[in-house]
């Protein structure tokens, strides 16, 4: 093994060392006043209620799936080592969630408490505990991804449970084990494809965990904060985060299950998809040149380390002075962000000097930082009240409702444009540095390198995504322990500080996703190829027209003959329908739900409302644990079916429309849910804000009719770029995973 | 030539024969009081002026592309027929809205008049006016497919401009013109694959046409309804079709010009598309089995014009006894177009009986019928209230305008399931039953006769379409001309029949696009095909691989390879993705420009009811003509953009991307255009029936909360149905018709 392997655990590590000493550093804050204390306790106890309920439902759906993956590994149908892979990308995910929230449950109080010292002083302890959420992932992600490869290495080079010779046998080498095989090329360049294949479904586990805590955290954070505002705002009158609404802990613990432990499921699952992804590509095309390439297979995860690296640099680049206003908050956040990328640049840039990464490599990473960043500035664009199209929004406000949600939904679509184009550029130019157009599969590998280089900088860039929940719950916070109103003030400038940073990171997520699935949509080819491989009434029939053992422009050729993987066959075309379909049903589903949710909601506020007495007053006290209770179980109960029917369709697709339909499912679902995603992020986006320009005094101000309209689009917003938009990032790339790990059994039932 | 091809022609002229009969003897009804004249007038020189403005602005688009593809023509990357082939597409279409629109003005005062007696009489009015312009459309689509196919036969069998030895130099006759040529198989195949692809771009006149008359009047009917109603209604608090309302008349016009003429317009599309795509199709397969068959060709037609003659019988089976309730209306205008489909498969099944057709033909007409009438249903169950996903709507309202709306997006979202699913069965048991899963190129040719099969009743149910605009006039027209109460009554009980089937249509409409822009996408193909054999530098190489000449398996197969159509090829991805967005940035486009035209309608009215003295007590005469002058210039000038942009984009890929681009652009404009569309089309119809719904009394009635949250759903659903919904249609049918015809100059630009 190459010895700069060992950087990779190392970086990884570092990671996990520095989020254990930031989330130190913010523990030895104080939490403030014993009401502040009380508060945030109670948050805390609400969240890690929903967590373990969570994993409770989570842990027999991984149960089932578990049974029914390792039924399917006895039946040969599945490489056997799926079944663990797939429990540990689940337990790294919950893992990181557990962490990220207990931290950020953590910090809110503190950063209250920091904020009625200094504006700074707020940003410090949120943007640290958030840097924990960011390191926590990608330390995880990485060494996961690291332990795994140095197990299979060795277990597969040692001979252990025979898989050394069952490779040798493959390749056609004879007699009993020796160790000398371990030396042959062809031997390692085989062991590495089982390798790969087998840790990319490892992947699944991630993506399931991600579905559910998307899925369920947006539902939830939805109702509770939905249902607070309809009874508490709209009908009591009372402000937001008031004590006396009994829905505003569920408020507060939304904000932390939805925004950071469903943003961190959702990021940890594309970081480890693209890494992997590009891998098993790296594999595949490892035997290439002749002579078998281990850099290919690694060079994804040393990418990764080297922005591990600069991304703690970078976190530490983000420092204010003591004065600082909201713009130079906003600056410094820039600087740590863009200082890290360049860094990772420079250090990228280093190493193909050195001849160490190809310069296709070092091409394909600067498209992937290049489109992550015009992604989120489109994005900013679009959804900005400095800019036209928010503002814009806000005038048709003054004539009511029915045109604010028009021009909102045009503004949505019209958004679409930006990150469309630079995708396709983005896809383009990666696969044109890689080398393309020469060697289609080379040009492949650059599009995972893309991903993973738009992804390199998740340590920091996560930070300041989490970081925006963590200031909001500490405005909740301010504001149910009566704090002075200044304190509010900075929090609230935290806040929308974090909208600007959370609008960027949703672009940045749903960018992400879209190129990992176009890494993963080549692994799955790889995984087909695998299984025809295995199965010799189909592979042999393939294997003759293939030739060829490697991944190359032939052998994707042949693979795309062998399916008729064309824009003229039916069952391809059908699965590109049922994809566009998939976006959209799923996208109902979600919306559906947190209506439902909300509505039980509503019910319990009016409830508490009527029959405690005093509430209204400040004398009775709210039973805050019960709209915690009916969030849970609302957000538990409504996630169930559209989860479900992202796992159960992919496989249904796969045993009627075949390989082709798989195909034609995950391109429909990819660039219709791209799309979508894009316009429900961005109208959400640009509703809220302005809502938020009104507020400011424009076009009447609070109380106005414009007012009033502004508050119906910011509710129809809340799902769209909390629920909805986000989901399907998940879709997305679960859609290709269960594929992927359901290759089999689509390329065997075919023969019946 | 068969002698059953006259068969064509005279069931084309017998539906203007039809026509003629169905107009005058409308024109004999009486026209009421002079009040109601005077209106009809009114309503009539409004609408007459939008159409002449419009042909005015879309004589300049015409002639500007005229000179493009003249050019083109000269330049030798242009087929010469092309530009008259065009023009007389424009020309058609255009004579079918202005026929079309005359009858529904001259109709609207004779059905109030006829409702005044009865509600069967009204009906019969209305409906018979409406079977004008369905068989207007057949009539004229047909007659002049078949004109061009006997002059173009002609013009070839006779050598006239040299073109009969030009072909016969192409398969290789040697010597002087020659009689005999004619009588050569291959002479005879390669005469009609010039005839049927020329043809075809006869279609591209049509779109252009079809997309000013859909947008322009999708902008033109909701900024005058939007506009009427947000003063007028909510301002002013006067009920609707007041003649105090300035904007009462403009608001009737644009029923007119949106219902009639641009549905008309899209249908006639649509119609004309699908016949000739799937006769370029058999003209390429003509030789499939050996020797040349006319048959394959003129098939398609065939099966138009048996749908004529039935829809007609269909027309006079609609009758109802005189006391009829509102239901036996509806359960008379079934029995009409059930009546027509059951006969029509009937006559086909015969002739496939006897030998005439294939049954594989009948099978995948039979799958575009039943594809036509699961996706009405469909649509119905969506959009009616009386199912729960509308009444859910109503229910949702009485929480406001937020649940409201987003509660109807998720109606339109989850509705898309029946229309995709049924799409794609419909494409599979086309194929199918056409023999596709054998040779490929056969299941093409299936998928057209569904897309014709579909569309051969379109005589009658665009009658059933154009009738809703008209009672919606007549209801018009008697309120302004104070006609008793029972009368509207009973226009509105019209009205809410026409609504019924209008949803119905509108899924029609779409999956008619759907099917023919699959026809069409393989007619690109052949046209590529064609192109590349002309030149010869990349012809020869391109006919090295391919060897055959006639559209087979095995030509598809090198032609896929050839440009690399498969879903791993970035061209073809970028086209996909970039195809995805138009449909939402092109929706975005419409949206925003009902926005501006309405707000412009909007300070007119207020202008008016200011300074017009007496008007709201109806002393005082509004200006009508003024609002129809801002109703007929804010659509002029808003649907330029989204219509060029319609054009240019598929020139522009096909420029940069090549044809995989193109491929990948029609696809996945195809994909999320039709689902975006069904949603849009379906989100719009269930907020306005949830509306209905809480009027007819429920959740509170007219005034309530609930009813004013249906207002604001209504409104925006309004754009939705009504503009950009239906807009979708042409923009997924223009850009293929765009690139069948720009072929020539992607393919040699390609050289350079």
């Amino acid at each position: 093994m190459d010895s700069i392997f060992w950087f990779i655990p190392i970086a990884s590590l570092l990671a996990l060392v520095f989020a254990w000493i930031f989330f130190k550093s913010m523990m030895k804050e104080s939490e403030g006043t014993d009401k502040m204390k009380e508060i945030a306790q109670h948050v805390r106890e609400g969240a890690m209620a929903y967590l373990s309920r969570q994993y409770r439902v989570v842990g027999i759906v991984f149960l089932v799936l578990l049974v029914i993956l390792t039924i399917l590994a006895f039946l040969g149908v599945q490489n056997p080592f799926v079944p663990i892979a797939f429990l540990t990308g689940g337990f790294f995910s919950g893992l990181c969630g557990y962490l990220g929230m207990k931290t950020a449950t953590f910090a809110s109080a503190r950063t209250a408490h920091g904020a009625s010292q200094s504006l700074n002083r707020g940003l410090k302890v949120a943007f640290r505990s958030g840097a924990v959420m960011g390191l926590v992932v990608v330390g995880f992600g990485l060494i996961d991804i690291a332990l795994w490869y140095l197990i299979l290495n060795n277990i597969y080079d040692h001979n252990i449970f025979g898989l050394g010779l069952k490779v040798a046998e493959e390749v056609g080498l004879t007699g009993a084990w020796s160790a000398d095989f371990v030396a042959n090329g062809e031997w390692t360049h085989a062991k590495m494809v089982h390798i790969t294949t087998t840790m990319l479904t490892f992947g699944m586990g991630a993506s399931t965990q991600a579905l559910f805590a998307r899925v369920g955290g947006g539902i939830y954070t939805k109702a509770a904060d939905v249902g607070a505002d309809l009874v508490g705002k709209v009908e009591a009158g009372i402000p937001e985060d008031d004590p006396r609404n009994p829905a505003t802990i569920a408020d507060n613990v939304g904000d932390n299950v939805g925004d950071v432990a469903g943003m961190g499921a959702d990021l940890y699952e594309s970081y480890c998809g693209s890494i992997l992804a590009t891998a098993a590509l790296g594999a595949a095309i490892s035997m290439n040149s002749g002579a078998f390439n281990e850099k290919a297979i690694i060079a994804p995860m040393i990418v990764a380390a080297i922005g591990i690296i600069f991304s703690i640099l970078g976190i530490f680049m983000v420092r204010t002075k003591e004065d600082a206003s909201a713009k130079n908050l906003l600056n410094s956040l820039l600087v740590g962000t863009a200082g890290s990328s360049v860094l990772i640049l420079v250090a990228i840039a280093v190493m193909a000097y050195l001849g160490w990464f190809g310069w296709g490599i070092f091409g394909s990473v600067v498209a992937g930082l290049i489109a992550g960043i015009i992604i989120g500035q489109g994005t900013e664009y679009y959804t900005s009240d400095g800019y036209k199209p928010t503002q814009g929004i806000a005038k048709q406000a003054q004539q009511g409702p029915a045109t604010t949600i028009i021009d909102g939904i045009a503004v949505g679509m019209y958004s679409t444009w930006i990150p469309v184009l630079t995708i396709v550029a983005g896809i383009i130019a990666a696969f044109g540095f890689a080398g393309g157009f020469t060697d289609f599969s080379e040009g492949v590998y650059g599009i995972g390198f893309a991903a993973v280089g738009m992804l390199s900088t998740l340590g920091i860039t996560l930070a300041t995504d989490a970081f925006g929940p963590i200031a909001d719950n500490a405005g909740g916070n301010a504001e149910m322990a009566e704090l002075p109103k200044e304190v509010r003030e900075r929090t609230d400038a935290l806040d929308m500080l974090g909208n600007t940073t959370a609008a960027t990171g949703k672009g940045f997520a749903i960018g992400s996703a879209a190129l990992t699935a176009m890494a993963l949509l080549v692994a799955y080819m790889e995984e087909v190829r695998i299984w025809l491989k295995k199965v010799p009434e189909l592979g042999n029939k393939f294997l003759e027209v293939t030739g060829a053992e490697s991944l190359t422009k032939a052998t994707i050729q042949n693979f795309v003959d062998y399916y008729e993987l064309n824009m003229f066959n039916p069952l391809l075309l059908a699965g590109l329908f049922i994809g566009a379909m998939m976006a959209f049903v799923f996208c109902a589903m979600t919306m559906k739900a947190v209506g439902r949710a909300a509505g039980a909601m509503v019910e319990e506020v009016r409830r508490q409302f009527r029959e405690i007495p005093g509430i209204l007053e400040g004398t009775g006290t709210p039973e805050y644990a019960k709209c915690v209770a009916i969030s849970t179980k609302g957000a538990q109960r409504e996630m169930m079916v559209p989860s479900i029917l992202a796992i159960a369709v992919p496989i249904f697709v796969g045993l009627v429309f075949g390989v082709a339909g798989v195909i034609g499912l995950l391109m429909g679902g990819l660039v219709t849910g791209f799309t979508l995603a894009v316009m429900l992020n961005n109208s959400g986006g640009a509703w809220d804000n302005a809502k938020k320009y009104i507020e400011k005094g424009n076009y009447g101000g609070k109380g106005s009719e414009a007012h009033k309209a502004g508050v119906v689009g910011d509710t129809v917003g809340d799902p769209f770029k909390d629920t909805s938009g986000p989901s399907l990032n998940i879709l997305i790339k679960l859609m290709t995973m269960v594929s992927v790990v359901m290759s089999g059994l689509t390329v065997i039932y075919s023969l019946f």
